[in-house]
């Protein structure tokens, strides 16, 4: 049987993409899919839809807020809010990416782990996930080489590689994080979870 | 016992206010709730958010409509996209408010039904709630005088009334529609009806 994936687009800086990060195996499992995790950057992304950063919007910003944690209150899952908040995750998309598309499968099984660490370094303990070394020492505690990783972090082939998976993603519509699409089906944010486990098992409606 | 309520803000132009009012009655009874129905004009919160209407965004948009069937389907509501789309409501919502404020409890019993049908007629029929005439068809229908409201309609207290209800859900905080709140506590979108209801079993968390 080919494995199925279920697509899953986030932004580092995006505390529903966190939220749903904590979520998003289970419900893939459930259903004999895996993750295939796609780290994107929503500035680029709201340069093409116009919006703004949610905690910015007038009303609209203070319910999030509140929101963020109350849904985390609800599925039992750590939250502090950042500050500073929103934050550049370069570094981390692009780190995302070289493991998830490295040659060496011990590296690339750590995928997972990685994007979770990250989340909850920012989510949990306000560590500064902007600082390049952060990242590489988040990558060495999970036993990758910290020396190659940051050698490829500064090179051009690997900003060419986030540039394309950022427009690949706007190519499929994507424009919130998370957004999670499901064969050609997207579904958007983290409130959405629930009607992905409805699709995925009825097949859809 | 008192009756406790569940605040329900939509715009009548809104098809998530519309998903959701086909299914919010069922949930607030279930915690021995009572709806408490607010029309609103997102174009006046919209001032203060500085937001436009969802299916203009781009991305979001082709999104959001897709959303609007398929969520239809779901919860088999019917739903056929409006065209044109979006419209002003100023009509529907005041001729609302009047119902729901009269002193005739005969009349003012009526509300629930009223918000359904205009609800219905512009979401299964693209009939054009803009329209003050057909907002009196509509109400004659439901055995309330056209006379009285087409005159209520024409006057100065009744534009104020609407004006005063949107200025009040601006000071509660409400940005979009629909939102519920129960006694103090915000929930936005029909996505989180689910949430809502786990709420109110729950007594929150």
């Amino acid at each position: 049987m080919t494995q199925k994936f279920l697509d899953f687009y986030f932004d580092y800086s995006s505390p529903y993409g966190y939220l749903a990060s904590e979520r998003v195996e289970a419900i893939a499992e459930k259903h004999n899919r895996r993750v295939h995790w796609h780290p994107i950057l929503l500035g680029a992304v709201f340069k093409v839809t116009g919006q703004a950063p949610l905690t910015e919007a007038p009303l609209k910003g203070d319910y999030s807020v509140h929101d963020f944690h109350r849904s985390a209150r609800e599925h039992g899952i750590e939250y502090k809010q950042p500050n500073p908040f929103p934050v550049a995750t370069v570094a981390a998309c692009r780190a995302t990416l070289w493991i998830r598309e490295h040659n060496d499968t011990q590296i690339a099984s750590r995928l997972s782990d990685f994007v979770h660490r990250v989340f909850r370094e920012f989510y949990t303990n306000n560590n500064d996930i902007t600082d390049t070394n952060q990242i590489l020492t988040l990558a060495g505690a999970l036993g990758i080489d910290t020396q190659e990783l940051g050698q490829a972090l500064s090179e051009q082939p690997l900003k060419d590689a986030l540039r394309a998976e950022v427009n690949e993603a706007i190519k499929r519509q994507v424009f919130g994080s998370p957004m999670i699409i499901i064969d050609e089906e997207p579904f958007w944010g983290h409130d959405r979870l629930e009607q992905v486990d409805r699709w995925l098992a009825s097949g859809g409606w």
